[in-house]
């Protein structure tokens, strides 16, 4: 659907893909598959769907917060969408019990003294609407411990609220871009990085304080929060963290079935919070209006994956499977174009180009969608302790030995540079011939190197070899992960694209590779911290 | 009020630059009064008030568009303000018919469909609201002429539509800075340039050619309008130019008290735009609520400017005037703080530091708050007609000869690096060296270049000597300049001290100065062009 100004000459690079192939791959001892590797560039890069996949999961289905109907909406397109291709064992597959959903009905908030000026701000998620349209002076609470909110005590019933809080810092100029890629130089470091161990727990003294601190801090929030849920706010206003009209969003209370009631709480803009903060501060009154709606979703509070398959067809490696995925839930002020629709559609797009080129894998592969990463990698968590082991106890199952690898991406819409090996440094010289091809595209960084917070982890929990490709930042950490501005429009085609194109190539290789790719050694069950 | 990340060591700052001062201004010329300098420093840098200034006319009297309540708030402020100052002829002077008033009462829109999502937006400037809370399906139009538009003749009552212009392009990932200073290479090409001509109008062939495409362009968008009104248009959608939830805003009718009505017309951000746009191109179906209520004052439709002077004290001299000055409108959808608060802050703030210097100059000292410069430099325009001559017929009062120069700030919030002589080149020698105190502050460059589209042209046009300083950039063309995200949070603190600072040294040495600004030769009648 966009169109890009990224658009260059495709034959020339297929060509110069080709060549550099050919001249290096015959040297290496890892084997790539020139004639394979040519098919895919085709199919990834001149009839590339991409976009269109993109377009589906963000402006069609719209935000998809965990367990939400948005996140229905996707998930149903996807299992039909992969049904139409001809993937084979498409269906949801409940990792586990999530909890509630959640959506936005309606958001209007507006300050009406001194002057009107509409604000932009979105409910947090999972808190509830306001009982109506409300309008009230806003009421700045100056409060650091429990004991400082009683004066407000009976005070506060139906008001609109916000906290005075000294931490918030004016908003800066920006004299750095929003957006970046990758220079040489970054990715040689990358490329230098010695392998890091398994994250290692903090030791027992440290862990203790630092939970002690944590504790201690959400027992406050806690405190306050049922303050504000008895005291009957009406409605509390918070910072929204960003710029210009970006804020970064967050949820405002928990999804669990069973959680804790809490007041109305809305997110607005740096600017907006801060007009108010500033006028409250220098004693004028403000008055706020606002009317906002949310909606709980309970009826099936288990969390889905969308699975989906190309069978392997090779007698004996056909049980054996690779399989690749990106989160598909979102956060729920925008789209998730870069977070992480980007990803999904890169591995929806990936299974596409593997059928459009009519490929019979040796071994399975497989696709998964996960759901509620955003709230803890939740849904490849809970598939990979069904499936293949439980990283607490690390009691194994039988399908642990058939599983190859995992591929996964999720950061944002960046073209790949190279892969993370998450310590694995056995499968380093295998990746970087894989990578040979792509050299025309920027992609070549091996690096020994770790990346967390993505469901490459809930492999590697288990020792399993779990990767996330290196991706250039583009605006990601500026102005899109998270935020109410991560809509379609920051879509990078061409990466995206290429992207596509070569976890296409890293896929079909793993899937032909006569060996599996090689292990690490298996993590140890985890000591229990000492009291 | 906005505590400043830039802060730096002012004593050093001052110390540094009456060095400076002492050894250039002696061997120079004209002479700078290093004795005032140095109060001026003290108490611009070092006590200023600018920032409190700021949020008055930005946070407390909020938006200004010209003759609407906001503006009326901050010129009644801002003659409070002058007169608490001590000082004198404090007044709003009518500078001629502006025509209607207009302010936002409510804004709200949302699609709700395919699914809920609140939109980023504002009403064009002197458009109705809508007929209550409205909803309908998105209709888009296709049609770059009227006959084009025929075939949607009777379906369009109440509904909400938008055209489908294909001029519209994605957005991009921007790898640029937003905010930016000036260079020295910048500065030093500046310093370089050749005096320009004044404006010369194109050549009569020319000139006919582009009035006839204007005229069709105009003749199409008002039988549009005509259209839209006549067929009962809910609500129309347009593009607000921008990114990330910023747009640039602009008026939708004109404001003339016998202008033709219109149908309600929204801005909203880019990204909501292309939403809706990329979801009607592919045939989904968009429905849109929204409820928008606007106000017209049309009981004075005067326009006026905020007057305040320090008199002089001369004998000879008393009679003769300096004015400085800036616009003090804004545009509506938010509190214009860099176009031109900012401005405006810096030339109250400019009188404030005379007085607080006890400053009793030779010269009268006048300063003025145009409005109506957003649609055509009309408060200047109107002030120079009445007080010192008709552009038109360069018929001039006999006030002309007393006004020595005036000095305009409306570039945004950016530090004074230097000043336009606007052709002036007799100027460039005194300039030069009253810049020599403030080397240190960045302030040194002049250049014999033209700069437009503020008030000093209006004193230019019947050829008093009338400048705009050079101010570095920062994100005045990216973020700030007509966008929803002029807020009080873009102004730079230190930038406006020292520019306020630097004004007031220009001010006492043009009030102080043996001989007034030498003048360029008069402007001739502009010819009538021949049909």
């Amino acid at each position: 659907m966009k169109n890009s100004k990224e658009k260059i000459d495709m034959k020339t690079l297929t060509i110069t893909g080709l060549a550099l192939c050919f001249s290096l791959s015959l040297s290496a001892q890892e084997q790539t598959n020139t004639a394979a590797v040519q098919k895919i560039r085709q199919e990834g890069l001149e009839n590339s769907k991409v976009m269109d996949i993109a377009f589906q999961i963000t402006d069609v289905a719209g935000p998809r917060l965990s367990n939400s109907p948005g996140l229905k909406r996707a998930q149903d397109w996807a299992v039909r969408q992969f049904t139409s291709w001809g993937l084979k064992n498409v269906h949801l597959e409940a990792w586990g019990q999530f909890g509630k959903g959640w959506q936005i009905d309606k958001y209007y908030a507006a300050t009406t003294l001194p002057y009107y000026h509409a604000m932009i701000g979105a409910p947090k998620a999972w808190t509830p609407g306001t009982k109506g349209a409300i309008k009230s002076e806003v009421i700045l609470i100056k409060a650091d411990t429990i004991t400082d909110l009683l004066p407000y005590k009976g005070k506060l019933a139906g008001k609109i609220v916000m906290f005075d809080q000294v931490t918030i810092q004016p908003l800066q100029n920006s004299y750095k871009a929003d957006a970046v890629r990758y220079t040489d130089a970054e990715l040689a470091k990358m490329a230098e990085a010695a392998p890091q161990p398994q994250g290692q727990r903090p030791r027992a003294g440290a862990a203790n304080n630092m939970m002690a601190q944590m504790m201690k801090m959400r027992e406050i929030r806690a405190a306050m929060a049922s303050f504000m849920l008895e005291e009957q706010v009406g409605l509390l206003l918070s910072y929204g963290r960003g710029n210009h009209g970006t804020f970064f969003t967050s949820n405002g209370a928990s999804y669990a079935l069973d959680a804790k009631p809490v007041a109305p709480e809305l997110e607005i803009s740096a600017e907006d919070y801060l007009h108010i903060l500033r006028l409250l501060r220098a004693g004028e009154k403000v008055e706020v209006e606002a009317d906002i709606r949310t909606s709980f979703y309970d009826q099936d509070p288990q969390g889905y994956n969308v699975i989906a398959e190309i069978p392997g067809t090779d007698r004996k490696l056909k049980d054996e499977v690779v399989m690749i995925g990106g989160h598909y839930d979102s956060w729920h002020s925008a789209t998730g174009a870069t977070d992480n629709a980007a990803g999904a559609a890169v591995m929806m797009e990936t299974m596409r180009i593997l059928k459009a080129i009519n490929f019979k894998p040796k071994r399975t592969i497989r696709v998964a969608l996960w759901s509620s990463e955003e709230q803890g990698l939740h849904g490849s968590r809970g598939y990979v302790a069904k499936h293949f082991g439980d990283p607490k106890t690390m009691v194994l199952t039988k399908d642990h030995k058939k599983i190859s690898a995992y591929y996964n991406l999720d950061n944002g819409t960046g073209a790949i540079r190279g892969i993370y090996l998450q310590g694995n440094t056995a499968a380093g010289p295998i990746f970087q011939e894989w990578l040979t091809p792509f050299q025309d595209l920027g992609a070549k960084t091996v690096t020994a190197g770790n990346t967390g917070g993505t469901d490459h982890q809930a492999f590697d929990a288990v020792g399993i070899p779990g990767f996330q490709f290196i991706q250039d930042p583009m605006d990601y950490n500026t102005r899109t992960h998270h935020t109410n501005q991560d809509t379609f429009d920051r879509l990078a085609e061409e990466d995206l694209k290429r992207a596509a194109t070569i976890v296409a190539s890293f896929v079909y290789h793993t899937s032909e590779r006569e060996a599996q790719i090689p292990r690490k050694e298996l993590p140890k069950t985890p000591e229990v911290p000492k009291q």
